[in-house]
């Protein structure tokens, strides 16, 4: 019995990215991407038979930029995943540590057909909550599948960073995350439903919270998927525009630049439609997205829309490429900036 | 035959911790902590056969926090070892590179029942050299086992960081560092003699300097240990209160805040009285530790006192629970300052 | 099959350094060095087969020192090599992401007898573009061998760091780097022939570009090379003095201190003779180089001259040892540094 297994991902390719904003502002960039459709890692996983039925399992899994060789996730070593647990075939799976939260585990697997991946066409685009959304210090507890259920509920004792004294007659400066949801498959149905909610009292504003919901049918020629979310008083982890991605440290939002960010008021409402369809060796993807943040907040926010179309062509069970089109409107809400990516690229998985 | 062994271990669990000082001063948390039984940790080892009785030998170790997968030991890629060396079956080990010392390679295992981990539970709350503690640039001898005694010797030609230069006329920035100690293992006799030295011309003050002495007797039932030692001129590595452990990084020590901290005149005695007790499929664990730094250095240090309770359970040969309850007056050697930490947690290895 | 193989290389071991310059300085230092011989990494690659000759490649290395266990190339994860690319029998393969230039590549393994290693005895402190230098964000293509002759080309879209946007109106702030070059092996006769350069619109001055030729005749007995190249407007990564790596970010140049530095009008003739001779189990490895910048420039700069002598002796397959001497004048083309590295150490490789 081998104890630990080794694996990964490298995603490299080559893009061209386009920002055009008021005034004539134009900013283009093109060479070499990483990460697009899915993040390059490196990992190490393994699971443990403890007898009756339980199982200790663990996962440990680094990001990093396949263009430069650098750390992703802020140069943490293990940022995409680092937990310890233990499974009971009756019971389901509890796992301690960092991880992604339930809305990134459960939702885009029904309505994304780009997968969470794609940079600026994956859902997080517009559903902040599910755009591979990390929480540290999380206890998360997942049950077994039930005729096609599964249910999940998890909590964040800080959800960004290590956890921070709390002092009496101070603020407590902990981002204490929930996370939860349901999420249904079964033969050419499947569905999800999800909520978060985060809260930091040393910052003003109310809890920042979404909640998404989401559905697709297969009919075998074409899959369809409709979603729609609500997020309040702010916004999760906001996606950088064409390539440049949150989760590689590199978002730039307009109305704020953190992972969690409090925006009091703020209401955003999220619409998805995908489609994906098979073809020989490959697959065709497609969604639209839009988030509308209304009048909320300031009126001077517009809806963020994306198109965005791929295809991926496996050349094996471990490698595939991909060509990737995705234009987006009003991107950051702000009145102007659209923002085009084009790319192709390879990925190979160990 | 392997030329390379991937291994590692992952602790992580819930605890509560307090800090009360004076005036009022409470500060609490609770959440996910990690690395409290084994620092959370990954790395690679090997031994290659050259012949002759001898062998190349090298291991890299890299900690984490497995509650955020941020880099332990300050952000090092190896931080807890990286060392290339030659074992001879007649002559011993001679290992290159940066590695613990003898005194946290020797004294824990015979004297502390907490064997060098349990946070501030662990023989380093009292015995600062013996506290996990690494030395950069470090050439190690050991011998072999001679009717249960093992001998070695280290030379750090910088404690910490790269060799810097020396410039004529000036002070030599480097920490030297040497490090001795004897072990004896036979039956169900135990017993360590550790001495460490580190100096720094630029800095002030004589060498720091400890040795420490331990011995233990195992009666089956319960095993027994001792161990006293005194530390001059400052401190080595200290450790930080409750689950905050200096070595993640995050020590705050009340009289200075390095690894190794030179306060001329200081003087502490340090003595542990331990106990241990297999009970089933696991075992409890219990210590009381002292530093006491008298009136030496300034009149307002008092005696630091530790009291620690503990409890594994091996849920299998590489997965086991625990739990941990300490308390600690005049922690930081303060008037005041009383640390108490509580957590179960569940430790893997790989 | 398996998909992934790790690998490393550990190389630590005991040196001297001193440096002389004018009005009596000196600095010496006199401890444990690192990554001498051959820097210490540890990696992960594989190779997939896709049917029909073609074959889906990765590789990803990072480096480290193995004295103090900190990450090398200024902390980078994989600093060393993070690419994945196709090849193909018949056209030969194609990678992408960040990795060695094709000078580094091509050059040291014909000329240099101490094999891209050996810090200040390598080839990279005369000839800069072959001084190790990677680029990021390159593709890089290379033929099959033909007959003896092998060919690469490659372009970095962006040298160091990820690629910046470019705004319209304002400079490009990329370093735009072409590596190409062609070798030949065949019985005793190798020979090769390459090209760099890069430039970045937001620094004044021309591009930087370096040509280099060179060739070998192995007499069985001893094997002698031969070396010359060209440098203008610049230098590409310069080689610290002594076993300081500009490689492990410690480069400091009296003329200047980044990987790559435009100086317009520069012009540095750089020049290699060496020789090597394998006696028993082990080789004797010695080289003379030169650089000279002539009166371009600044008139002060001064001839780089490098006398180096080393010897490795393997004990087996995987691990030898080594001894290194090395004294320059000029170093860093300054008017009276005088530099001294000797060194003995060991290599093992897993």
């Amino acid at each position: 019995e081998t104890s630990v297994t080794l694996y990964g991902i490298i995603d490299t390719g080559i893009g061209y990215q386009q920002l055009k904003g008021s005034d004539g502002y134009k900013a283009t960039r093109f060479g070499v991407i990483n990460g697009v459709q899915s993040g390059s890692r490196w990992g190490m996983k393994g699971s443990e038979d403890l007898g009756n039925g339980l199982h200790a399992v663990f996962q440990l899994e680094s990001g990093f930029d396949s263009s430069t060789g650098n750390s992703a996730q802020g140069g943490r070593l293990f940022g995409r995943q680092a937990t310890v647990g233990l499974a009971g075939d009756s019971w389901g799976e509890l796992d301690l540590g960092r991880q992604t939260n339930i809305a990134s585990k459960y939702l885009g697997g029904v309505i994304d057909p780009f997968g969470n991946g794609f940079a600026q066409a994956n859902l997080g685009e517009s559903f902040t909550s599910a755009n591979t959304l990390r929480y540290d210090n999380m206890i998360l507890y997942q049950t077994p599948n039930f005729s096609g259920f599964q249910f999940g509920l998890g909590y964040a004792f800080n959800a960004s960073g290590n956890q921070a004294w709390k002092i009496s007659g101070q603020n407590d400066k902990n981002n204490r995350a929930i996370t939860t949801g349901l999420r249904y498959a079964n033969g050419p149905i499947s569905a999800a439903l999800t909520y978060d909610r985060f809260d930091n009292d040393s910052i003003d504003g109310g809890a920042v919270n979404e909640w998404n919901i989401g559905a697709a049918y297969d009919f075998e020629v074409v899959k369809v998927s409709l979603g729609f979310g609500q997020t309040r008083n702010g916004l999760f982890q906001t996606q950088g525009a064409g390539f440049n991605n949150a989760d590689s440290g590199s978002a730039d939002y307009g109305v704020g630049s953190d992972a969690m960010v409090k925006l009091d008021g703020l209401k955003v409402n999220s619409y998805l439609v995908g489609l994906s369809a098979p073809i020989g060796n490959g697959k065709i993807l497609a969604s639209w997205q839009m988030a509308d943040p209304g009048s909320s907040y300031t009126g001077d926010l517009k809806k963020q829309q994306a198109y965005s179309l791929g295809y991926t062509y496996n050349l094996s069970k471990r490698t595939n490429l991909y060509a990737i089109g995705s234009y987006a409107t009003h991107q950051y809400f702000s009145d102007n900036l659209k923002s085009t990516a084009i790319g192709v690229g390879v990925r190979h998985m160990f």
